[in-house]
């Protein structure tokens, strides 16, 4: 059993700062890097970067909408024409900024809003496939599990690694259980860390109404933004290494 | 006798539209394409780049200072970091929209205010020069003949080429004479033409004061944003092939 | 029978210019001045303040999505709130600007996708009414004709003038028939002035399908953008007043 | 002897948090609130108004240069008419956004690189005077003692506060010193609290070398941005208090 915790870095912008990085990057062993469109700027860029090479973690793009002031979490009505060549420029960006330190882009992860349209809808999802191939045709392209964005990959001969979420709940239709309900959380990073097992062994979630869905785990997502966060990355990560999962980048 | 012509291109944004990319492009022979800080956004690169391809010029990018409501000719005061990771990240950018279009970048032009500071600022020079070398060694420095910029290259051995200006005269230091003097400009394309080839010849340009100045012509920068900087374009091009100028792209 | 014209001014952008103000400014009698977000920049909105001044024409805010890469044309999810503080925002800013010109605001039309939205979706809508009213109780808020946002108006006591379009086909909702359609678009400025007056005597619209429905024309919506368009401004203009219709200002 | 303390607040930006305003709020009499260029959002802003509506302190206006990804920290060659109209602009959206909270203003105070260009530059200092007069002739005026600024609002019969910095040493000739020099700053809130009571008493400041340089001592400058300036604060303020200065917003 083996699989990859990915984490949100270099969100910071300017003088505002955001984020945990130098906390969480210990744990994790995937980042995914603003792109300067929702957050991150070319300096704030290039220091994540040096971070992660430091720490010794893989590295990936995480393109999004062109909303910093919603931080790329509002849905914003654009062409898969538009989503293709926003994603190939701040993928190019950061894969310049990455080479310049002698690093290589291992993959692509879009973020928020884009991730979450792309997720269902089939146009946008391959024009984001077809740019993140376009760049390199060795970048790993980051969905959520059993999306449109992975069908995409696939469907473009992209190498895809499928997204889950350790603290999130499952509707019996693949989809993530919405934040406003009650039962969308789970708090205990025990329990997450044994649901990732059973995923890995299994290839199923349980549902919210105890129905088994399929799934492949090949990547999860954590966080590091809040002392709590940070708190369940490094007890997930402490579990999952106990119950005997590898943890390693995707791409090795 | 050989020289190049190059021309701004790209620089339109949004539904706002800018210049006569189509109508200037077949008198030149390397056009710089901005890349989204002063002007130009992820499409209208696509685009650009595309209409190059076809028309058969060398490509370049024009990276700016992030200024889009002062079309970056406002002097910023930016430190070199800064400047290091914005033209790698512009750089970037464009690179990788060019590479899936099937393009690679000749040459790297700096744009308005950061081409101006860093002719007269040797640490703004110097970050330039690295971020090219750092993007791609082969890449070309485009800077105005005989500055600071073009001093940098050389010294971080990055490939440069000095550019003059056919339609502006020369102070006898050797830099341009600012615009709001009657004898700044020289408006007829015949006189415009014999200038360059008697840099070309001579390898030095009549000053204003008569001296002549040591100079090298390997670019010559044109314009095409109006009915008549058009025409004049046309008419330097043809004087040019006339008196015997080879036009082709530096890189060539 | 009376009526104002409107339109759209002061969507330069710093380098960028847009439309033709100058051109088509003789022909209104209302404008809307874009404010910042879609387009305009304070440079710009004190000149079209001043041009509309010097014409004699009302001046409106025309506030926007912040989206000047797309126009203000895409649909962003915003929330009331956001929309609320957003349109208080550009109102003030175009505000003060009139204030130190010695010119008053008539009214606040909505651009775009905002424009759109909020013709559809009541909490949208009534964060728009809300905004006007509290920003000046004499705001004037244009809206199309039958709409959502013209509904709020009315509930918040705001004072409202309802747009039609001359140029457009109705759908027998009451909806403008979309562009795609062959039918959306009325071409000829003769029958365009007709459909005005059978508006303005009958208050009725033949829809697409033959259907009359309900209409009150308040403010008949044209464009500068185009040489047929400003041909077409005037044209109609001449034709309603052929047809024994005044044209003034809707807070005359 | 009184004098107002003041502070800068409301500097988030969408999802980007900075500052303290909660916890400084209470110790200060007015606050600057960002207005949207360098920092700050129209959602922000209200937030902002709100919170000093309800602790009692004087609202008013932080204009600065368009440029968020510096924190408009850095200058940027703007011509007078361009500042004339970017502080219109923003006092005006502020002021809107007040309005509807049933707050006036109070003052204006330009921020960060504008701040500090127009206490030496005539022509930008008069440029932000016209525009606060322009706006609101009771508008306060904020400079920093003995400024351009100050002497332009003067001139335009602008009424001015001189503001002084409690933790800053002054050069002879009245100027702060530059914050790279060991002996820029003045840790002690205590030493600081009693240099602001000799510049009210006395109405001069020791300069560096031991000079003393007459000052007016309108408001003090204070900051909340991290836990200690929180501490400087709060001394600074019951150490006036108990040297017998009334504090006061400035307006009162």
């Amino acid at each position: 059993m083996r699989v990859d915790l990915n984490c949100d870095l270099g969100e910071s912008f300017g003088a505002y700062k955001m984020g945990n990085d130098q906390e969480v990057i210990p744990y994790v062993t995937s980042v995914n890097i603003a792109c300067g469109f929702h957050a991150g700027d070319p300096q704030v860029m290039q220091q994540t970067i040096r971070l992660a090479k430091k720490q010794g973690v893989a590295v990936g793009a995480h393109p999004g909408l062109p909303d910093l002031a919603g931080f790329g979490r509002r849905n914003i009505d654009v062409t898969p024409e538009e989503v293709y060549t926003m994603v190939v420029y701040q993928v190019g960006a950061l894969q310049a900024l990455a080479h310049t330190e002698g690093v290589c882009l291992q993959h692509v992860k879009p973020h928020g809003a884009l991730y979450n349209m792309a997720a269902q809808d089939s146009s946008l999802s391959e024009a984001i496939a077809a740019a993140v191939r376009d760049v390199d045709r060795d970048l790993i392209l980051f969905g959520l599990a059993g999306s449109q964005l992975i069908h995409a990959g696939k469907g473009l001969g992209v190498p895809i690694a499928q997204e889950v979420f350790a603290d999130r709940t499952y509707q019996p239709d693949g989809s993530l259980t919405p934040r406003n309900r009650s039962e969308a959380m789970i708090h205990d990073a025990e329990e997450a860390a044994e649901r990732v097992v059973h995923m890995l062994k299994h290839r199923v979630v349980p549902a919210v109404d105890g129905t088994e869905i399929p799934i492949q785990a090949d990547t999860v997502c954590v966080h590091g933004d809040s002392p709590e966060a940070l708190q369940f990355v490094k007890k997930i990560r402490e579990r999952l290494e106990m119950l005997g999962v590898e943890l390693c980048p995707v791409g090795e």
